[in-house]
């Protein structure tokens, strides 16, 4: 812990450069902050709220000056990996949600300036305002949560601009020695294609800032996608688990000859099922997870299979009908269903859904409605909370009922943990990956509520929710005992995470020396030397002594 | 210059380590390394040859206690860019030629794992040869140049994987300490999806060592091509700049709409015409560059317009001719000749052209035909020395003859400099740059061969050759000063270099600080200390005392 004279040194200064409202150490203003929908909490020593880069600059001198370990977030509903919540206790949090400005937008050229603070709901507004002929690329994470945050944490969404770290231009990156970098071409002045080409000549160096504490980003290029003539959603249900797997490899085959360009996504019957109802305590002995037959059950009452297969075809109208063919054809090994919905059926959704949601007489068709729009929304850029809902799996109370794009799980008390994994795109690491972690959660007590997204042509990214009732200490406790166990079981198999949370920091860190992690720690020296910004984050050394 | 007392010692343990016969310092050895195309060479103090990765580790950390600079080259073929020399002369050269094997070829995921003294024609002759059902993507540099050493100086090819820098994972790298590095998942024992996920977990460090001098790679991952059910080459000839112009937002639309997915490229006349002939030192008075008129009758006889548009369309064969039908239709405002190289087509082409190229006849075709099976190669990873001719524009002596894969532009007394620079896809930058240039070439007496790339959907890079006879120093001089005014006057218009050779390194560097500059110059501190690797190469800071 930081000793309290020093702290307040430094919170004096942070105030005569932000004035005293953006400066919050008052206990009960820190609640929000050091709540988590995942296990585990961290009470911060206080919060700084920066409105332009030139004060984060300022902040990190004087955290430097004084030693106090900063960590930046942006939106701070990083859920289920730890929310705004710093990888140790009393560091102070620089929350950039002031810093929420759209630049500018690029029409022609269809690339949007973001500062942290602007979040999908924010750019997806300003974009629909405008009419602007493109789309963003939007995850199932909160509408009111940060581009800019997720995209640092190489999170994904699900159109072809899916791999989104693949899609930013242009960063302007406070170190932690207080100096602003502009990296790719940004340096130069005047340079025109900043926002267009992010290698710029020289080390191209933004995966630096991405999973990682060396730099405040505060600032960057993102590319959108361009309208397409024609727009398919489409779901695939898969009856069996062989169903699925004999479909891996035709799917691999889609997704090399760029049929299909987008990052679709496949979730198990729990974790589509998690969509609809909450866990079923009434069914269910206590403490026990969900029974086979129980299970069985819940997947004929939701008419899901085994496994969805979800995502959209984009582009020219003959491509995609074209395209619509050849998915079918690739899918057709199995018995999958598949439901494409085309742009008359979308239209239909579009008008009479309000009313059938309305209606008592179609109330049993109202889930799904509100499922196939929702996801048409995320598909094109439209955020929504709806994907949320599987975060109340185990919430005693459930799914609240007006569950909304303001709804905050951590708030509502759900637990959460995402256990990820990245596997080579082949029917036999799927298989070898879903044992593997079934009998891990088993012993654990936990449902497996899985999703693989096919971030390119080669890899899948598997996300499994460990759903837990944080009101019950040793469920939370359990939680996070199946977290590891399932990070350790995975990084056996040679199926390292994708990202991990607040509590997986430590995990990544080897046995003994690993020159990869030696060098990055050179490379951390180097930008920050002090150790200001955001000890511990993918940062395994620091816990070297602990082990 | 290293002292001789100090390289003999580092020299003596050097051959201890690699055997005498790969340790070269030899005075007429070491000519084929100080040779170039560009104006300027460097004579190295001594050539090392390793053969494995451990050697190479061996050779840094000898040099490091001998503070003697070590610059690696993979096969030396960089032409106009400076070939085999380092940024300064006296450094150690280490040719990694012998690192050529190709350590794994992955059939079912589509990716080689390979050395970088992989050539592009060893792993196409590789692939063919096992009849992996995938492509390599190939430039149109020597086919025996480099892989790994052209995707480090983040060149480009002409197919949907032609940014290639998308499509290495896992590398391993030599640090300047001698540390051996693995990226991406690379450092996590038995991980799985080490060359098909390029990120890992944690910083992302590769672009790192692109266009740097921050480690001695030494393994990669490439990702190879499916091979498409369907492929077709295509060529479109625009009469006049306007009609061109008029095409460049439609062809962006295209690409932005994922039906044109690959990198095509745009060639003005005289880079088209320097594919079929030498400069017409008979038409054109002594010292001067090509008259209008002249120019124009060359656009006559060869049959080419002001600009001439190649790529090709890879996919399922329905999606193909879709494509095809689209890509007629975007280019039909300008009145474009569009050529479609059709599998008919290009099955007859396969069967006819020897005979065609042997008939005195037909000799008057053989050209074309010639012409159009390179591009056909290029395009589905055949590499070809075709593409090399416009080397010999200013080569007295003309285009031999005799041009084969084994041809050496340096060798043959080419002069060459390719002066580079990114533009953002629009028609109006088009303009501005062509406009700049031309008056830049005009005041040196330089043609302009001029080509686009359309590396992004938003991004175009414009390489442009200026092509020197360096048997007349003052037309050397004058290509050098060419190449420097060109590339500051692109600067001044917001157009900076994709890439530069080793007399452009100093250019990029800053009249004042540059944040930019001077974190990778912590950067390079970092991975090593002592400043071994390749001094001053995209490292501006090395010459600021300079100016």
């Amino acid at each position: 812990m930081i000793p309290d004279e020093q702290l307040n040194l430094a919170l004096g200064e942070w105030t005569s450069c932000l004035s005293q409202e953006h400066v919050i150490s008052a206990e009960g203003l820190l609640d929000r902050y050091a709540r988590s929908s995942s296990a585990s909490s961290r009470r911060p020593a206080a919060v700084l709220k920066p409105a332009r880069t030139d004060e984060v600059a300022a902040i990190v001198k004087i955290a430097r000056r004084h030693r106090i370990p900063l960590y930046p977030i942006s939106t701070g509903l990083n859920w289920g990996y730890g929310d705004a919540c710093a990888v140790f206790p009393g560091q102070v949090i620089v929350d950039l949600g002031r810093m929420n400005r759209i630049l500018s937008i690029d029409r022609e050229l269809g690339y949007a300036v973001i500062e942290p603070g602007v979040t999908q709901a924010q750019l997806a507004g300003a974009l629909a305002q405008e009419s602007v002929p493109f789309w963003m690329d939007c995850t199932g994470a909160s509408p009111h949560s940060s581009l800019i945050g997720n995209i640092l944490e190489r999170g994904f969404g699900h159109t072809p601009y899916g791999n989104r770290l693949l899609t930013i231009s242009g960063l302007e990156v406070v170190l932690g020695t207080g100096d602003i970098v502009h990296t790719g071409f940004g340096h130069f002045a005047e340079a025109k294609p900043t926002y267009v080409f992010p290698y710029g000549v020289g080390p191209y160096i933004d995966g630096l800032f991405t999973q990682s504490n060396f730099g405040i980003v505060t600032r960057a290029g993102l590319w959108l996608l361009p309208k397409p003539e024609a727009f398919r959603p489409f779901l695939c249900f898969f009856a069996e688990d062989e169903d699925f797997l004999r479909c891996v490899e035709p799917l691999r085959e889609l997704r090399m000859q760029r049929v299909l360009q987008s990052v679709a996504h496949v979730a198990n019957d729990l974790r589509a099922i998690s969509g609809e109802r909450s866990f079923p305590r009434d069914l269910v002995p206590a403490g026990a997870r969900l029974p086979e037959g129980v299970r069985l059950g819940l997947r004929r009452v939701y008419g899901v299979g085994a496994w969805t297969l979800t995502g959209a075809l984009y582009g020219p109208a003959a491509q995609v009908r074209l395209q619509e063919r050849l998915l079918r054809r690739a899918v057709s090994a199995s018995r999958a269903r598949v439901v494409v919905l085309s742009e008359r059926k979308l239209g239909l959704l579009e008008r009479f859904a309000p009313a059938i949601e309305r209606s008592r007489l179609l109330r049993r068709l109202s889930p799904k409605i509100r499922a196939a729009r929702s996801l048409a929304g995320l598909l094109s850029g439209r955020p929504t909370s709806a994907f949320l809902r599987g975060s109340y799996w185990r919430r005693r109370e459930g799914i609240p009922s007006d569950l909304s794009d303001a709804s905050d799980p951590a708030a509502d008390g759900c637990g959460i943990l995402w256990l990820t994994a990245v596997l080579p795109f082949r029917a036999s690491d799927v298989r070898g990956m879903s044992v593997a972690l079934e009998e891990v959660f088993a012993r654990y007590g936990f449902d497996c509520l899985a999703t693989l997204s096919m971030i390119s042509e080669r890899a899948l990214v598997a996300i499994v929710t460990i759903a837990f009732d944080p009101s019950e200490p040793s469920e939370a406790e359990r939680a996070k005992e199946c977290y590891r166990a399932g990070l350790q079981r995975a990084l056996e198999l040679g199926y390292p995470p994708y990202r991990v949370g607040i509590d997986g920091m430590d995990l990544l860190g080897p046995a003994e020396e690993d020159a990869f992690w030696n060098a990055t720690e050179a490379l951390k020296r180097a930008l920050d030397p002090d150790g200001i910004i955001a000890p511990g984050r993918y940062q395994p050394g620091v816990f070297r002594g602990e082990r």
